[in-house]
């Protein structure tokens, strides 16, 4: 095991109607303005930002607002954003939306107090050390930003999608607000890549070289178990508040940090994946179910032994002694999961039936250096095998 | 899954020669003069209060001491760490050592703030809602104080042990550095008991009737499966860096909320055993590894559910069709368990072959109630029948 620094100062609120505490909680953190941040109308449509900013009102906490934030959030919404905070003198952002709309409130609090460009903590130029509080009220379980302290945007320009990894306490929100009733009414295929999102979120914690990290391979497992579990009642009963609550946590501590102290982690299909998105505005979710059993595949021929742990004691495939046919097994398992979800497994079903793969590796190893990945170390030669072999 | 209210905001620092950066940590968290609380001399023999005392002196922090905290720490000490630390103008408590020593200093924190008499806290008088901040370098892993907004004192002249439950961060150590290599001198007996406090810590959350908690059950699960899995290794090899360290941040998470969100917990088996700790000054984790396959045992036969899964999930007792035989089944190789780590499963191993059960039923039901425990309701006929079945 290595050693670690844990840290996970969000104060999670988890309920039915928690959103109606947001006042008092940006109350109790200090906030004299908030600035809210959301998505497309259905925050508005369902009534939650209205009972938000009634919310505010009641605590006397004034408040500015902007929305239209979509998927694979771009630059364009983050300079808008520091503009509008700072002309409204907002000492805290409120996103009010999933992963998307988290991450823009994430990029508006580090860039407000800095007087360069906001895109430099993204390209690794400065380090985030200073930002303005950020309070959520989650709606989409996936992407885990209500309790990490990342954000992920796109410049548009340069077709980058790239990841900021604040220092810890500096970008984790302060307060998230976990209502499962919220979920409700997301669509099957926003639900089915939300589960994706956090999936993965765990596997790039799981498939490490550390070795002696038992404590936290229990956790990654029991974490996947109960999402596998869990999904298929939704996907029979949408509006089942118990299925969708398991599901609600479970994506919030995939992502924490909680799943993945003391060892190595490898974000290599996360990166892959981001590539795909920014060239074709993807789900990300989707993306992910498309690559991560093509990397899985790939790397369970160099390297068998996590993947065979994962197939035996998430997906109860027996022990054998070919431990590249045990892991494969698990690689095509979790495929019929996705499968069973609604997910495309490859580019043909994820609508991009010809990917510009010279473009996608390019891109990869411009962002991400020569070799990318931990648990196999891979070339350019070896993404683009993955690349092809998810055709 | 109940509504719940999630908050960790302990700053975890753990790996090798973490203790070295106790200065840095006091200093970042604003502390002046600083009140080091320890137990017996090995803290002194080891070194280990040399070298926290030497950061400290190197960050330019003010310290004053106490040592001679012992198990079961008693309420004499808190009095007196009290004046000590009021004398001294401390403004935070350095706790190094384990559960009793981070409890007595929680008490210390507590009281030195509070006008009155700090036992007010415990029988429950008056809410704890302020306290000096608490430093942890933890040297027993098996309290999960560490992590935990809790303290447990025994009032001597009363002979009562009991238990405070601080609002959300009020007692929660602001940091708490864990090295796993300070444990490696631990005597196999107290590295049990440790491993049996951590266990039931997560079984007295496990144990319940809320319905739907497949993700909480799952992180349950999984410790107690790390847990077992690593205290063979350490007993194999008390020098086991690797199995120390699973074992050692299984005893945090296993206490500081992970494993209980969203359930109703039953604490029933911690209270029986305080009674007998409380009288006849038993380790802690020994009166536990006694009582909780006792109070198993009697509760399987009522509602076989829960432990009939711990009996399938956890020491993979196959599936049948008589739930209350899979769940002795599940008791009965817990207690070989206990066995194999050289821990006493009934009262006799315990060294207290002729307990007085008339006044542990009364001290139990005094300061409990005269319902005990949730997942099944106890009677003080019940509570007597479980104390009888483990002599």
């Amino acid at each position: 095991m290595n050693d670690f620094h844990f840290y996970t100062p969000t104060d999670y609120i988890f309920g039915k109607g928690a959103e109606m505490q947001v006042g008092a909680l940006a109350s109790k953190q200090g906030a004299r303005g908030v600035m809210i941040v959301y998505g497309g109308g259905s925050a508005v449509r369902s009534g939650l930002l209205g009972r938000v900013i009634q919310s505010l009102d009641e605590a006397g906490i004034a408040h500015c607002q902007m929305g239209g934030v979509q998927p694979n959030p771009v630059d364009k919404k983050v300079y808008e954003g520091i503009a509008i905070c700072r002309q409204a003198k907002a000492d805290m952002l409120l996103a009010v939306g999933g992963g998307s709309v988290i991450d823009t409130a994430k990029a508006i609090a580090v860039g407000v107090p800095y007087e360069g460009d906001f895109w430099d903590f993204y390209i690794d130029k400065v380090k985030a050390e200073k930002a303005l509080k950020v309070g959520v009220v989650l709606t989409i379980p996936a992407a885990g930003s209500e309790g990490s302290g990342n954000s992920v945007i796109t410049k548009v320009e340069t077709c980058q999608k790239l990841g900021l990894r604040a220092a810890p306490g500096v970008l984790n929100p302060v307060f998230s607000i976990l209502n499962p009733e919220l979920t409700f009414t997301l669509p099957p295929f926003q639900t089915a890549s939300g589960i994706a999102d956090m999936m993965v979120h765990i596997m790039e914690r799981y498939f490490t070289n550390t070795p002696s990290v038992e404590v936290s391979d229990r956790l990654c497992e029991g974490v996947l178990m109960a999402i596998i579990n869990e999904a298929y009642k939704v996907k029979q009963n949408p509006r089942d508040y118990e299925a969708r609550a398991n599901i609600m946590w479970c994506g919030t501590i995939a992502h924490n940090g909680t799943c993945g102290v003391g060892r190595e982690e490898d974000w290599a299909s996360h990166f892959m994946e981001h590539e795909v998105s920014a060239l074709y505005d993807v789900t990300h979710g989707a993306g992910l179910s498309v690559i991560v059993p093509a990397w899985m595949a790939f790397v369970a021929r160099r390297n068998p032994g996590k993947v065979a742990q994962f197939a035996r004691r998430v997906f109860n495939v027996p022990q054998a002694e070919d431990q590249v046919a045990v892991a494969m097994e698990g690689v095509e398992r979790l495929r019929e999961f996705f499968h069973d979800m609604g997910l495309p497994v490859n580019f043909r079903e994820l609508g991009v039936p010809r990917p510009d793969i010279d473009r996608l590796v390019e891109g990869l190893h411009h962002n991400k250096g020569e070799l990318v990945g931990f648990y196999v170390r891979l070339s350019a030669k070896d993404t683009r095998e993955i690349y092809e072999s998810a055709l």
